[in-house]
């Protein structure tokens, strides 16, 4: 809180010397998106208070400087188990050391990862300001994306619209919310100011791109993705001149990397780890989250461990220590064999009789978890997962083993991507740590588990381009089983794999929380119940 | 979905057999409570309407008898990224092998463990019935926690109020819910029926407990707890008359007993494990989740292991060995030491010259939860995990150690509770699974981890006393420090507690479900962000 005011008030007094005389900073601003809990504790609201009382004295000594803040406000009304919520998600105008105009969210958005009506009460009044005799409506994000808002601020006088926005990244989502504030300017004919946050927060990253529109829908200029900055817009009666943007616009593949890179860095720094440690496999999953740890922290914050075992191919220890030696990160190998055999012999005497399965699988798997968690709890740093999404749906990972770690970077990456990721970080150097890190064989050889002898993913899974494609219809989707058969689906492969996604929800419940980076991810958007007997 | 229709059918018939003319079911009965995102599914919601269809002509041939199903219908409507729903949480009453009456849920819970406006659209019309010559208003749950819907259901020419539940259970839940539906009929001047579910569903469980209030508010009678059955009550113009409840009310600690009974019991039978195995220390959380497990599903399905070190007190072997025998499972030992030893091994170059901390504690509880999940991969078993709240709370706990598991069966039961759930056991065997289960030094010794030598718990935290109070005005109350200093508790013990909670929330994240017997547990109704900086 105290953090966020400061950048506010260093922000404002940056873009007053620039010449602004109205500045936007993003929804619920002061505490940063999305709150969840602490929003029922009223220390927690008393906290933001006195964070937007800081805010307004920090900037009293600009009288015609007007900044809009975005703060939870008032508490909830309890009638015995009952909560009666009276507490709204708000904008704030601060000015001349005061509070001079407030406006509370309309549309409380409770889908996907929202929940804000557990939390808010809507708004019910439109709020213009007068800036330099401009009339500035004001509106707070998901009110922007329904008429009724648009047209109140109008009615009210608003010349130009003013949206301050906290809305999560996916890949996509840039142009949804470009086309979506477009119909808002049309509605209105009025120009619109879309002002967006940036950085991640636990699994949402927020991607900036700040936009103005003129009042025909017609992109006037946008700001920097994934990058902080004060963004100046000029204005003048009907039009709005912004500085353009730098770079101008990137492809999916390059957002995606960017918002990686950066739900890796703001997890890591916000939560004081001093260091990343992962496990090489040799396999293209773990190369990439080696990447994307190095592009988000710099090669001296990480370090990696091979764990080899007796079903480790040569060429895994080979293009494990060509990947580290590339990137430039310290890189040490612990073998599992004696772990292993102590394991098995300790279980012998239950086991006799018995083939090996899954759980002698298991059992590698977790001694590599209780390795690379020795070393994260010795010396503090956190521990990268590098499972990736296909693998998640289907439960083709070991809980307490590959799954063991605090943060879950490609969780929400599909194999399909993961692939396509790589060729393109290998093409790209967007942080300069160096180019083509990962070793062209890592991405080309058939993708393996190596838990046991000549094994390779497919001999458990479909093709991963069919994988990905029913996940995606199912799974990000919504669509029932028939209608997967009827795009031209194979039978038994849409059984097979909406059945293991339905029976390897209990170990996605016991996951690390990841990135949600598609518009369906397996975060706070799928909350499915573990007993179920339902499946179509 | 066919299992509860089946179940519905029969209930019905049992009932019409009996006199009963108008059946009430609970709240979603066809699908069961809660079915989170998979009401956003399309097929699910045509599989409940089927189900409604099936009841309905099942009984056909009955046609003087009501049956009351709960059922979602309808579906979102998508606007671009935008969900806009027109779902409903419906009762609608089945007569002749027809719909004959439907009613549309008007209050939607959104707070605690409830979600419903992620779902559901209000109803806004009251429905009253008429069966017999009574006219019956129909309420849902939480419609009847408020006075509109049942003024709505009064106006509009009800003589009795039938509102179907699906309430989670907490301790106290009972008297809070017939006290409400007291002012219900008091407001209202009618009698009030109040039927609800039982059975556990992940971390919820129903305690059934069906009730019928006079007109004057008075109890008139009520249902098992814990039990499903064909509850009859009987009414003539303004009065109920039910039969009378077998056994009368019971006590907290009995009740507690009876959820988490039922918790394990369902959860376990319902995800279709054949059985059960835990890890036995000696200790008492260990103790009482092996009595809970076998008044769940009996000793014949329960198993359970020792794993001890050289930390393990010649106590706890005897102890745990004198426990087994008790509860009349099997009981097996296996030395983690080889596995210990070959980790430390391993290490050894890596933490050359640091003195040993948390991390080989830590070391020794991920060996055990690796040999508990080999077991549970070889054998198809459930591990049911035994940390409980104080624990789950403060971290004192190792994530992919003792916390690897499928269920945490006392998470949601605070230490000092576990204690008095102990002596209770001791005294009552409400299952006739064998009297004092518990050897009396598993509950008077001092509690230790037995993770290094001359360890206890205290060492590491405040007494129990202090932290379980200071945890149920932090986390269960949402008091503020500043609140909890001012009902005396020192400014250390407050400070250690609520940081302690505040920096394990990564933990909790990545622990099994488990089930919530008070009115705020770590699971639905714990919405902590884990990075945060705020804590007051």
């Amino acid at each position: 809180m105290t953090g966020n005011a400061e950048k506010i008030i260093t922000a404002a007094k940056a873009a007053y010397t620039q010449g602004a005389r109205l500045v936007l900073t993003p929804e619920l601003s002061i505490c940063g998106y999305p709150p969840e809990d602490l929003l029922l504790r009223a220390a927690f609201i008393k906290a933001c208070d006195e964070a937007v009382s800081h805010v307004a004295l920090g900037l009293a000594q600009y009288p015609d400087l007007h900044v809009v803040v975005g703060h939870p406000q008032g508490s909830d009304v309890r009638t015995k188990s009952t909560a009666i919520q009276k507490r709204t998600n708000q904008a704030t105008v601060l000015s001349s050391g005061k509070r001079v105009a407030t406006y509370a969210k309309r549309e409380l958005p409770n889908y996907q990862v929202f929940d804000e009506r557990r939390y808010f009460t809507a708004g019910e009044a439109a709020c213009v300001l007068d800036v330099c005799g401009t009339r500035v409506g004001l509106l707070i994000c998901e009110d922007a994306w329904f008429d009724a808002p648009c047209q109140a601020a109008k009615a009210a006088g608003a010349q130009v619209l003013a949206v301050i926005n906290a809305s999560p990244f996916h890949v996509g989502k840039q142009a949804e919310r470009i086309e979506r504030m477009t119909d808002g300017a049309l509605l209105t004919g009025l120009p619109l100011i879309y002002a967006h946050c940036v950085g991640g927060q636990d699994e949402i990253v927020f991607d900036g791109g700040s936009f103005a529109l003129h009042s025909d829908g017609t992109l006037a200029g946008r700001a920097k993705s994934f990058a902080e900055e004060v963004w100046m817009v000029d204005w003048q009666a009907s039009t709005v001149r912004p500085e353009l943007v730098e770079g101008g616009v990137q492809d999916d593949l390059s957002d995606l990397w960017q918002a990686l890179v950066l739900g890796v860095r703001d997890y890591v720094n916000k939560n004081g780890f001093p260091s990343i440690i992962l496990g090489l496999s040799g396999g293209i999953d773990s190369a990439l989250v080696l990447a994307i740890a190095v592009d988000a922290l710099g090669s001296e914050r990480v370090r990696c461990v091979m764990m080899p075992s007796p079903y480790t191919a040569e060429i895994s220890w080979v293009d494990a220590r060509d990947m580290a030696k590339r990137m430039n990160v310290r890189y040490d190998e612990l073998s599992i064999i004696p772990e292993f055999e102590a394991f098995k012999a300790s279980l012998s005497h239950e086991f006799i009789g018995l083939a090996e399965d899954a759980t002698e699988e298991n059992i590698q798997a977790r001694i590599r978890g209780t390795l690379l968690m020795a070393l994260s709890n010795k010396f503090g740093s956190i521990v990268l997962t590098t499972g990736n999404k296909s693998e998640m749906a289907t439960g083709y990972c070991t809980l307490y083993g590959d799954m063991a770690g605090g943060f879950a970077v490609i969780k929400d990456v599909a194999k399909t991507t993961v692939f396509k990721l790589a060729h393109w970080r290998n093409q790209h150097d967007p942080f300069g740590t160096g180019a083509q890190p990962i070793p062209e064989r890592i991405i080309t050889r058939p993708p393996s588990a190596e838990l046991r002898a000549d094994q390779t993913d497919q001999d458990s899974l479909p093709p991963y381009e069919v994988l990905d494609a029913i996940l995606e219809r199912y799974m990000e989707n919504d669509q029932s089983i028939e209608e997967i058969l009827a795009a031209g689906f194979a039978a038994a492969d849409v059984e097979r794999v909406t059945k293991l996604i339905k029976i390897n929800e209990y170990k996605r419940r016991q996951a690390p929380i990841g990135i949600r980076v598609t518009h369906r991810s397996f975060g706070k958007d799928w909350r499915y119940p573990i007993t179920s007997k339902f499946r179509a």
